[in-house]
């Protein structure tokens, strides 16, 4: 693959910089870029909460000031990511015009002040939004240090103004063609709530004194449905206005972690590059490991939307300011964090913030220059470290790919729609965590895995994996079963294939859409378990915990492979497995523990041949993971275990850092190494 | 007595129907006839969300899709209760007229959708109610099918629109006459809340920045008392209109358990029949028994309503899906739980729902048929057990009464008072708790009790219970003295006595209003404890646990039977009683736990001789009831323990369902057995 | 030092009276005198809420019943302490002027009712209170038995109408005289948050759907410090209505505990006399000696606003009724928690209230006299033995002062700053909580201590303490340099010098402002501990445990004492000390427990020969505290241990109840003793 950023092809290492705090101290700024220097930063992101300092009055652009930074960065070989600034409104603008702020769900106006508040349909704000980057693009596009557009900054949130909802009908109008459509999907013969006229139909709001729960789910589900769309026009309108100058420079945003609001695959086809900010909470403790195993799904995840390397945009070399606790990281966390970004498809370690801001909410923020103003502290030595590594990696590693075979269904609208159902669990349904304990199983093995959702192709897999497919969108259900009938390996489990894409149940019988074929089995029930309640797997002489569901299932063709042991459903079917086509359908009738995964997926896997990093396992709490390119493996080792480990290596590995062979990786606590593996 | 549904008259089992979900699926309506025949329901409830489909649009009636289900139901054996569909407004009309919604606490007027939020007071949508009601009584009361009225749905909540308050002036207008009156009573020259004119007066609403108490309790507690006057008028506007067509057929209104809002004493006038919701969420553990013990004090509560059997309305076959969990009940459950009803008085046993709906916020609501479609389901083979078990005991049972010797004061204003009150306990005054601890020691040994309010009638009875009686309404005091001086015998607790019926407190020592002569005690002071606190009462050598509420008393003429075993109060009494007229008065002065009750009731439920189901208690955890008719004795067992128990009976017993003498009753766990008694 | 109530120099003894909640009942008023003599009361508060009989109607003043009952109580011997009546405006002026009430955060105009929610900026409000008050004073404040006028009743609160927010803009226009300035000073670079114009500029408000928290800190700050001035502003204009009248009848405002919203060292020039309402909630456990060490803290606070005695206002003879559990006292605290008022400055037992209320929320509050009417009661008992003691004392006590050797820092802008900020602890800061862990070392030692802020004089005192002094108020840190240098001993911890008095962040390395000097450290960053996490500091060879925060220091000239003894920073400083002038300043770099703070503190008073009550430490959960007063000392012993205590005192001890001589102190649970020690 070509370079996400073509006019530097490189591993980025930087981070976010705002000069414009500091304009009024030319020392300051001097500084600056002999600390970045000193720290091998070549790229910083600029300009993303500018917006009061290049448009100080309506219309009044002020650029004189960005474009000598970037030029000054640029003659000592630092490049620029350029931000849109969309993600903060100047005060002038929200108090001009109140319909760029947003309406909450309590029906209030927001006041001006914060960020990521904007209303995203608004017509004076796409047009003010629409301006500045117009100007910015024609001013800086063609600068040679300007590599990257950096949209606004992680989008979030969803605003119900009249506007919004208005958008919202015209969205229901195309995708229900009439009321009568909709009312059918809605299923809203029920309770009376059979909508008469388009404007009757209001955002989904927890203004009844009854409760918060919106009793139509699929009005529910089609709002998220349309945010995360309007939200995708907003960045389009954003990438055509920053394009239309020079259509070269690609554009990306900053995503964010396990963000319920938006389903980012349908993000992907606006952007050029992904990006995102990863914060992951480091504690000292054994937590850490549950902590790395969570980041690296949601690297996984950032790489698999276009399956292509990503980019880190933000992250922190010691802690945060706005967690419940500000833990300074352990010595030698800094740089395994770093590279687990690199090791799971990042070409960057990009930071959030390059100077410590002085004053308001981020000024305990960590950051690369403290407000001491020198380079004699721990966070500076650390981030000149992954500098160094990184310098070190930069022509092998740059645009190389993960390509695994094994594919994980982590589908954002199914989420939605489990999450708001009423029942069986309203105490925790939990679909992100179960998904995340099949990941883990995974990433124990060091066998990379890509995330798909329902949309995604899923030819060429060995073995898919599809927890609680609560919600089948149209089409999915046919594509697995295609998937299975030629011959790949397909898992699923209790409350699959419950509701169509509207939340409308299956009749006839569970899973719906014809899964009950492909997996061979009726699903009649499912059983709740109170937190601290469980049941066990019967399976090979040993006996599994299960908790939370459980399913009770008839086998109608599936052989039996588990029983339940406990319970008045004790010896009911728990696991089972159906050939269907040349391929196989396992059916996981309840909630299993890291015990059940490990045991079931290494099998699997082995059973499958699945590509792994490592012949062997990695030892607990140290993570294999591989890249490719041109032929070559690149294995990256982080130990996240909190003490020393060894990782026997097969032959014709040489350690990338000091370029020798090497048959044994020694790692320190929190350590990261990356190896080129010829062959083994 | 007759019968509740006089064209009817016989066990009722069913539930609520809604085939306009699926008035576009002929097929799926028959099949639901066959369906209830297999399951022997004799019964549904019709039409209770279906405003939008009786009145699409205003004024547009369209009601022959409902004679045809009714008809087809009769030919087929299936009796209708015929529901307003008040519940549920549709959207057009709250969209048109938003004074139909209710403002919420927050003085926001509720956006349109949900279900149970319409004002009261709109005469908008009293007219509207009227007006579809008089089209269906016209149309459907004469019908032989249809057998019963059912007003609305689960009346619910409180609304604080202008229309509201400015009916609930009227009604302070006509209960004080003058506004000196009632700043007298509601003792406002505290902190300068006088009123001078009747528009300052406000529903209480928790618009304070210093927090939500209303610092005017009398002003809280009359809000709480016009909200349940004001219900009870629009219930009664919707009986008149339906009643207008044909008197003869009776209305209920389906109550709902431990109902904090209203006073469902006031109701018991306006409806011919009591029924109610039932939805214990049984567990499969040890708090089964806790849950049994709540439940059939509410289907006691229902049956003293009107002192007649009752319909139990709703409950579910399986699980509901609204609980955190939704836990499957454990095989024969639903047997029992069902069986409970019947015990306490029901003459019914109706689910909601009949068909699982298929979308929104109930489509996982137990049912009795699934979206499977089929009945080899375990719900539809436990209901059809049911089914057989109802028409086993349907002549003999149907219409039988429950005639205890015990009455157990529970008083909803009282609760109001002593829960709203600052002080002894604001984190958990207990009253209803309380209740429960006296009750439950009842329960146990197999003694009948009906309960009462202060405005019931407490004559015949051998003994009154009256715990923790803060407020005393006009004559109440009286009432118990009276009762006590001819001979009963009385039980009251710490803080009793204390403030009038508009919690203005008693002047001159507690208990007041004579009630200190009565007990002959002086209460000083009441001591709060903390939770996990306690003190104990010292009794005929054994030492009881008491908590919460230590009452420090003084006797005045009573003879002290125990005393305080802790704390500067050692020593002094905690259990007096007092010998007035003919009678007794016990005062207990702390809240003792369930050891004091059990010895306390045993000894004075022997020495009354107060009827019981059998002569000997039955095992923990299995309920032993008695209903009574022309002189016959049914006794019914239900056992919540979780194992199988053995009940020995006394002479004469037949088992109901195998027409078989027997002198021990073998009850699997969750298993429930009807005995009629000739003797014994 | 002259009496704070000149015309009657003496201890006081009564509390808040409301007869004009009985003004139809004569003959309670007059059984209200007989009590109150028969249990020592000299002092009643009139009038607190009696603004709706004073004007009943707009302009319509009736004062007649209010020159009766003080003529009445004077002529029995008790004075007058007259409140005005602000703190409850009658409904009739709510009603017509909305203005006059607050507008919450949440952008809501209050409903009318409660109490202490007045706009402290309304024109309205405050001219109906300077008419009120001027009637008020021009009718009494020549009485003989009118002795102190009471100002208010708990100022409180804060209000965000748009007349309090044009207040506050001109506020900070005066503050900042440019846009300018405040932009530089609250850094609104940062996210755009620039402000353009004035009227951009609105209160905090969690008006954001992204959370609570305003992200200008200054302006978070700035806000608070504008209200606290404003309602300096109300009571200045309410203390000069009345001092139109008469300038020499003194006045007081009752301030409260541990008030957050406003810094009571602003108000101590707007009074004559410092007054507070104390109601700790005793449990007759070991809590208690918490409770007695956190308002021992708040009597000195009281004590040390205007360095003179203050006046306990208000009290509770009994139990509150608005704590969560009403828990009765045990024998003797009445006594004792009465005398550590007096013990710590208090010339006065005052009590909520004397009568108690009959309905509304307070009628549950203890009071001197309960519902039954009369004095056989356990309150009324134990109010007459205060009453007794009192009488003992008051010709040696009544003017008597407390004058430390220790100052403590405990600074309400700076408490304001460091719990808003973000970072490095969100999760509980707990700046109070380590004042008051210092506190009690000193206080468990019998050393009395002063508190201060940072705009108070330090000079003189051998000890300053100054625990997390994030926020250096301009000069404070210039002057602790000047303490330390002429020869005085410091004490300040990590988190100290952070950021300047617009809460912006100092450059150039930590503490800022001169401290890294003083001090002879550098503070390089600050570990924030999870609940439940700890370090220790190693020293003298012990160790200590240390949590929450630990800041990691580099010694610049310092003298190492202590290190951490665990965690990457091992072996690192965490105690030093540095001679600067002819004094120490020493620094604690980590929070640490109760058993460091006993063990530095000991050495250190000892060390420096700091004046204590008695020279051996009291026993422990006993309180030794030295009144002083022309040469004589007064030594008070409480004993909230819970058990007998025996404390041996040095020679010349008398014994004031008795006066008798005595060597050893003998206290019963609970008991207090005051004694006269001529020397030793």
């Amino acid at each position: 693959m070509t370079s996400l950023t073509p006019k530097f092809p490189h591993l980025l290492h930087g981070g976010d910089y705002n000069p414009d705090q500091w304009l009024d101290r030319p020392d300051i700024l001097e500084q600056d870029i002999a600390l970045m220097k000193e720290a091998h930063i070549n790229c910083v992101s600029l300009a993303i909460f500018a917006w009061a300092k290049l448009e100080p009055q309506e219309g009044v652009y002020q650029l004189d000031w960005l474009e000598e930074i970037i030029q000054n960065l640029y003659e000592n070989g630092i490049y620029t990511v350029l931000a849109t600034p969309s993600g903060a409104k100047p005060r002038w603008m929200s108090e001009k015009y109140p319909e760029i702020r947003r309406v909450n769900a309590a029906g209030q106006r927001e006041l001006s002040g914060g960020r990521h508040n904007h209303c995203y349909t608004s017509p004076v704000y796409r047009e003010k939004v629409r301006a500045i980057n117009t100007v910015l693009a024609q001013r800086f596009a063609k600068h040679p240090g300007v590599i990257l557009w950096h949209l606004s900054n992680e989008y979030g949130g969803e605003c119900r103004c009249e506007l919004c909802q208005a958008a919202f009908r015209e969205w229901l109008k195309k995708k229900y063609g009439s009321l009568e459509a909709l009312n059918k999907q809605w299923w809203t013969d029920f309770w009376s709530q059979t909508f008469n006229s388009w404007e009757e139909i209001h955002a989904p709001a927890p203004r009844n004194a009854w409760g918060n729960a919106e009793p139509v789910h699929g009005l529910s589900l089609d709002w998220k449905r349309f945010v995360t769309d309007q939200v995708a026009d907003f960045i389009r309108a954003e990438r055509d206005a920053v394009k239309a100058a020079d259509p070269s420079v690609p554009v990306t945003a900053n995503l964010m972690e396990d963000y319920y609001f938006y389903n980012y695959f349908k993000f992907k086809d606006v952007l050029d590059v992904v990006s995102w900010d990863a914060y992951p909470q480091w504690k000292g403790t054994e937590e850490d490991v549950d902590t790395a195993v969570s980041f690296a799904l949601w690297h996984d995840v950032m790489r698999s939307l276009k399956k292509q390397p990503f980019l880190l945009m933000e992250s922190v070399p010691s802690a945060t300011n706005w967690a419940p606790v500000s833990r300074l990281k352990r010595p030698g966390m800094h740089l395994a964090a770093s590279m687990q970004a690199v090791a799971h498809g990042s070409d960057s370690v990009q930071y959030f913030q390059l100077r410590k801001s002085r004053g308001a909410s981020e000024k305990f923020h960590g950051a690369v220059i403290d407000h001491c103003g020198h380079s004699d502290t721990r966070e500076f030595r650390d981030v000149e470290q992954v500098g160094r590594r990184l310098r070190q990696l930069d022509e092998a590693v740059c645009g190389s790919e993960v390509k695994p075979d094994v594919a994980l269904v982590f589908d954002m609208e199914n989420r939605w729609a489990v999450e708001n159902a009423a029942g069986p669990r309203n105490c925790g349904i939990h679909y992100a965590e179960d998904v995340r304990a099949h990941y883990r199983a995974l990433w124990r093995m060091g066998v990379p895995v890509d995330i798909v959702d329902e949309e995604c192709e899923i030819k060429g897999y060995k073995l898919v994996i599809a927890p609680m497919l609560y919600l089948l969108r149209a089409g999915f259900a046919q594509k697995l079963a295609e998937f299975v009938k030629e011959g790949g390996t397909l898992i699923g489990t209790y409350h699959t294939g419950i509701v169509n894409e509207n939340d409308l149940c299956h009749l006839g019988g569970w899973p719906g859409e014809g899964l009950g074929e492909v997996f061979g089995v009726w699903h009649e029930a499912t059983d709740g378990l109170y937190d601290g309640e469980g049941n066990c797997i019967l399976l090979d002489g040993k006996s599994y915990p299960v908790s939370e569901l459980c399913a009770l299932i008839h086998a109608r063709g599936a052989q039996v492979l588990g029983t339940y042991g406990q319970d008045f459903y004790q010896g009911e079917p728990a696991l089972t497995v159906n050939a269907y086509g040349t391929g196989k359908a396992y059916y996981l009738a309840a909630r299993a523990g890291a015990d059940f995964y490990r045991d079931f997926y290494r099998g699997l896997t082995e059973e499958l041949g699945c590509k792994r990093a490592l012949p062997a396992d990695p030892p607990e709490g140290v993570e294999a993971c591989l890249r490719e390119k041109d032929g070559e493996k690149y294995v990256f080792l982080q130990n996240f275990s909190g003490e020393a480990q060894s990782v026997p290596l097969p032959e014709g590995c040489v350690d990338m850092a000091s370029g020798q062979p090497i048959s044994v990786a020694e790692l320190a606590a929190y350590d990261g190494m990356a190896i080129q593996r010829s062959e083994g």
